[in-house]
C-alpha cells in the first residue's frame, strides 16, 4: 500500500457544527453550538468546522464566539470559491488562535451544469482565485472539489493540481451523495495523489455520507488504500439525508483494530458518550439504542441488564470497554440534602461550564426545587437543568403555571398563564390530548401559526419518577426548530419545550443555510 | 476476483425475529413475530430465520406459527448442535412449505475454553454429529462457527470440510463480535473457500455485527472479495448490541451499485419503509432521522421540508429515489365519513391480513370512534390501531376510564378504571408526573413489582392533533417487555402502554433467551 511516511498521525475533523446542523430540523441556537464546540475541544478534535460564515448572519456570530472561545483546536469556516464568503470567513474566523478557510466549488458534470451553470474552465479559473485570495488571510487553507466521486479525474486532477500550487494544504475527496464503495473510493483517491505531481504537498481528506451504510468503511479505505490522512465527521453522524461518518465509529475502529490501521489520532475517546448525549439532546434527535459505540445497547452491560457469560468474561462479546468510550453507570449523584459545593464540583466532572457565580446560583437554586420534587438527582438531570438554563437567556416567552386535565369521554383541557415579553397572559385550551390543549391555550395568545412536524418524549434517567425530556419541532415560514422542556411532569416539560421553541422562533439571529453544502 | 459462476443470485437470509429478537429489550409476542414474519415474505427475503425453538416454549410455539403461516420463503430455526436442540427445531419446522435447520457451535479458542468448555477434537465431533442428524430431518442445513473471525484458520478449515461432507449446503461465516474489518474479512472466506476441497459442495454465508460500524461493508467485502452469496442481515439493523448488518442498507447498496457489484437479489424494496416502520412500532426502538435509507431525513424530499434544487434536479444530491424503497407522502386516506369498504381496501393495499370478518367490523368500529375525535385519518393511525387491535387477544387488563389533573404547584393526580380479568377495578394515585401517577395508580391494585426502565412518545403523524404513541418498557424478575399504547390523548396512550406491558410480563408464553446467540 502506498501510505506517505510523513504523516503518521490522523486528522479528525469534526463537522457537526456545520455539515451536521444542515439536516432539517438540527439547527443550532449560538448558545448550543458554543456547548457543543467546548465538548469538541475536549474531545480534541484536530479541526472544528463551526459552520458556514457566509451563509446567515447568525452563523457568521456563531463562528465568530467559537473562535474566540476554543484554544486547542483549529476552527474552521466553509466557504465557497468566491471573494465575498471567503472574506466573511476570514472575518469570522478572527479571534481563532488557529484558524482554516475551507472553500469548495463543485467539479462533477451535472453540478457544474444544474446547479452552477458554469462551464469546466471557469470552475479552474474560480477554485484558482479562491485559494489564491484565501491565503491572504491564512496559511491554513482545505480545498474541497464537490461531488467528486461523480467528477471527471482528468479534470479534477487539473483542479486540484492548481489549488495545490496556489496553496491548498489540505485537499478534501467528498463523497457529497453517499454513492461510493470503498475499494473504488480508495483506489480513486490513491490514483489522483499518483497523477497529480504536488500531491505531497497537501494532506488528503475524506468526507463521506452514509446514504448506503458505508461511510466509515469509504473513510477508512480513503485512509488505507487511498493514503489519506484526514477524515472529516460529526457526532452521531449526524448530517443531511443519511448523514455523514460517525466520528465515534470511525476512531474506534481504528483503535479497536490499531495493528492493522497503524495510525494515531488525538482523540480522548472518554469524552465520546457526554458528546454524543449532548448533541442528542441540543438537535432532539434521538440515537438508537442499537447505534454503535454510543447507542443504549452499544454494550451489554451498560444497558441495565445481566446478561450471564459476559460478567464472567466480557471478552467473549464484547471488543471495546464501555468506559473506554465514556459510559458510566447511571449513579446517583446528588439529592436535596447536596450543598453548593458539590453541586459545582459535579458540573465540573460533567464538564460543564457556567459563566459566572451568579448563572451557579441560579442553577443551584433549580436544583434545590427539582431535588424537592426527585429523590434521586442524576447526572442526565443536572445536564438538563443546566441546557434548560442556558437556553433562558433572552426569553420572550415563559411558563408561569399550568392546570391540565383529561378525562376518558370528555375534551381535555388545558389553562396556561406564561409572560410574554414581561406581561402575563392567562389563556385555556382543549385538544385531542393534553398536549394539543396547551399547544391550542399557547396559541389563542402567541398566534405563531408555528406547525408542529415533529413531537418525542424520552426519560431521561429510569423509573416514572424521572424527567421527562420533551422535544417539539416547529416549522414556521420555512424555519425549522427544536423546542426542549424537561420536567418530572410531561405535561409541563411540552409546554415548556413549546414556550422554547417560540423563543427560538421569536429571535431573528439565525437562518438555517439549507442550499449549500460539501 | 474468485466468484463462483454458478450462483449470481444473492440469497438474503433475514434474522430479524432470531438475533434482532435478542437485543434486550426488543423481545416479541408470538402474534408479533407472525406479523412480522408475514411482512418478510411481502419483502420476498429468501430465508426468515425465525428463532431459536430449543430456547423457550414461546420460541418454539412462535416457528410453529411461523411455518404454517409463511409459503414463499424458507423458514429457519436456529440450534446449538446437539440432538436435542435439532429435534425441537425440526419439530417446530414440520407445518413449513420450505425449512431450514441452522446449527452453530463456537470454533474460537476463547469461546471454546470459556463458554463450553470443550476440547477442539470435541467441537469437531460434535459438529460433525449435528449436522449428520440435522440431516435426517431436512435436506438444507446451514452451519456457522461461532466467533468464526477469531478462529484459527486451519481448525476452521477441518470443522468446514467435516460438516460440508456431511451435508451441510450452507456454511456461515459469522463476525460475531463485530470486529472485522471489509479486506480481511472477505480474504478470509476467500482462503478457507480455496483451502477447503468441497467448498463448492455449499453456498457461503456471512452474518456481520455493526459494532465498528462495518457490518454493510464487511457483508459486501464477503461477497465481492470472499465470494460468499448469503448476506444475513436484520430490518433497522437490529440485534444485540450494535445490532446486525441492515437489510435495506445492503439491498440498497447492491441496486444502487449494481453494475459494481454485478448480484441480483429477490427483495421487493418497496416493502422495506413499511417493514421499517412495523419492527419499530413493535419493539419499541426508534429509527434515528439519519438512519440510512429508512430515517425520516433519509430523503431530503420526504422529510416534509422544501429544499431549493432538491426539486429542481433531485439528481443533484439523490442516489435512489424514496419510491423506491416505500416512502409515500403522508397522504389523508381516510374520515369519519369513509365506508367500510374503502377502509377494507385501505387495509389491504397497507398489507394488513385480519383474520375474519369480524375481526375487520371491530377494527372499523374503533375507526369510526377514532375518527370522531381525529379529523384526518393517516395510514400511520390505521396501523396503530389495527395493531392495538390485534394485542388485545388474551387481554388480561384492559383499560376502562381515566382522569387525570396537573397543575403546577400540586402533585398530578390520576384515577383510572381498569379491569383484570373481566373483574373492573378502580384506583387513584398521584405522582411526579401525570404518568407516574397513571403508573402509581395501576400498581395499587396490579402489584406487579414492574419497574419502567424506558419511557418514549412519538407522534405517529404530524401535528399536535395525532395520535401519539407511547412505548413502555417494563422490567420484572430480570424479563423485559414493551407495552404499547397509541390515542390522540398521551395520557391515555400511556395508561393503555403499561397495562399491555403488564398484559405481556402475565403472559407466560415467552422468556427471552438471553444466553445463546451465533
Amino acid at each position: 500500500m502506498d501510505i506517505p511516511r510523513a504523516s503518521e498521525r490522523l486528522i479528525i475533523f469534526d463537522t457537526t457544527l456545520r455539515d451536521g446542523e444542515q439536516s432539517p430540523g438540527a439547527s443550532m441556537t449560538k448558545e448550543e453550538k458554543i456547548r457543543i464546540a467546548r465538548q469538541l475541544e475536549r474531545l480534541r478534535v484536530d479541526v472544528i468546522e463551526a459552520g458556514f460564515a457566509a451563509a446567515s448572519p447568525g452563523d457568521f456570530e456563531a463562528i465568530r464566539a467559537i473562535a474566540a472561545a476554543v484554544r486547542e483546536s483549529t476552527v474552521c469556516s466553509l466557504s465557497r470559491a468566491n471573494d465575498r464568503d471567503i472574506a466573511r470567513a476570514a472575518e469570522a474566523l478572527a479571534p481563532a488562535e488557529r484558524k482554516r478557510i475551507h472553500t469548495f466549488i463543485a467539479t462533477s458534470p451535472l453540478h457544474m451544469q444544474m446547479k452552477l451553470r458554469m462551464a469546466p474552465e471557469q470552475v479552474l479559473e474560480q477554485a484558482r482565485l479562491a485559494v489564491r485570495f484565501a491565503r491572504q488571510h491564512t496559511d491554513d487553507i482545505e480545498f474541497s472539489p464537490e461531488d467528486g466521486s461523480r467528477s471527471e479525474e482528468d479534470f479534477l486532477c487539473r483542479v486540484l493540481e492548481t489549488v495545490i500550487a496556489e496553496g491548498a494544504n489540505t485537499i478534501n475527496f467528498p463523497d457529497t451523495v453517499g454513492y461510493a464503495v470503498p475499494e473504488l473510493f480508495g483506489e480513486t483517491i490513491r490514483r489522483l495523489r499518483e497523477r497529480i505531481p504536488n500531491s505531497d504537498k497537501a494532506i488528503w481528506s475524506v468526507h463521506c455520507h452514509n446514504d448506503l451504510g458505508l461511510a466509515v468503511a469509504n473513510s477508512l479505505a480513503g485512509v488505507t488504500i487511498g493514503g489519506a490522512r484526514q477524515i472529516e465527521c460529526t457526532i452521531n453522524g449526524l448530517g443531511e439525508r443519511a448523514g455523514n461518518t460517525a466520528l465515534e465509529e470511525v476512531v474506534m475502529a481504528l483503535r479497536t483494530r490499531a495493528a492493522y490501521f497503524n495510525l494515531t489520532c488525538g482523540i480522548d475517546t472518554t469524552q465520546i458518550v457526554p458528546a454524543s448525549k449532548m448533541v442528542s439532546q441540543i438537535t432532539g434527535f434521538p440515537v438508537q439504542p442499537n447505534k454503535a459505540v454510543v447507542g443504549a445497547n452499544a454494550f451489554a452491560h451498560a444497558s441495565g441488564i445481566h446478561q450471564d457469560g459476559i460478567l464472567k468474561a466480557r471478552e467473549t462479546y464484547e471488543i471495546m470497554r464501555a468506559e473506554d468510550v465514556g459510559w458510566t453507570a447511571n449513579k446517583i449523584v446528588l439529592g436535596k440534602l447536596s450543598g453548593r459545593n458539590a453541586f459545582k464540583a459535579r458540573l465540573q466532572e460533567l464538564g460543564i461550564e457556567l459563566e459566572s457565580e451568579g448563572e451557579v446560583n441560579t442553577a443551584f437554586a433549580r436544583f434545590k426545587e427539582l431535588a424537592d420534587r426527585k429523590a434521586e438527582i442524576f447526572d442526565e438531570d443536572i445536564m438538563a437543568l443546566v441546557s434548560g438554563e442556558e437556553r433562558e437567556e433572552g426569553e420572550h416567552y415563559r411558563l408561569v403555571s399550568l392546570a391540565q386535565r383529561s378525562e376518558t369521554g370528555e375534551p381535555p383541557h388545558a389553562r396556561v398563564v406564561f409572560t410574554m415579553e414581561g406581561r402575563e397572559v392567562a389563556c385555556e385550551g382543549t385538544g385531542d390530548g393534553p398536549v394539543d390543549a396547551i399547544v391550542n391555550a399557547i396559541e389563542s395568545q402567541a398566534n405563531s401559526g408555528a406547525e408542529l412536524v415533529l413531537f418525542s418524549i424520552n426519560a431521561i434517567s429510569t423509573g416514572t419518577q424521572s424527567q421527562g425530556e420533551v422535544t417539539m419541532r416547529l416549522s414556521q415560514a420555512g424555519r425549522i426548530v427544536n423546542g426542549v422542556g424537561a420536567d418530572p411532569d410531561i405535561v409541563v416539560a411540552s409546554a415548556k419545550a413549546y414556550l422554547a421553541g417560540l423563543n427560538k422562533l421569536h429571535s431573528k439571529e439565525r437562518v438555517n443555510p439549507q442550499t449549500e453544502r460539501a
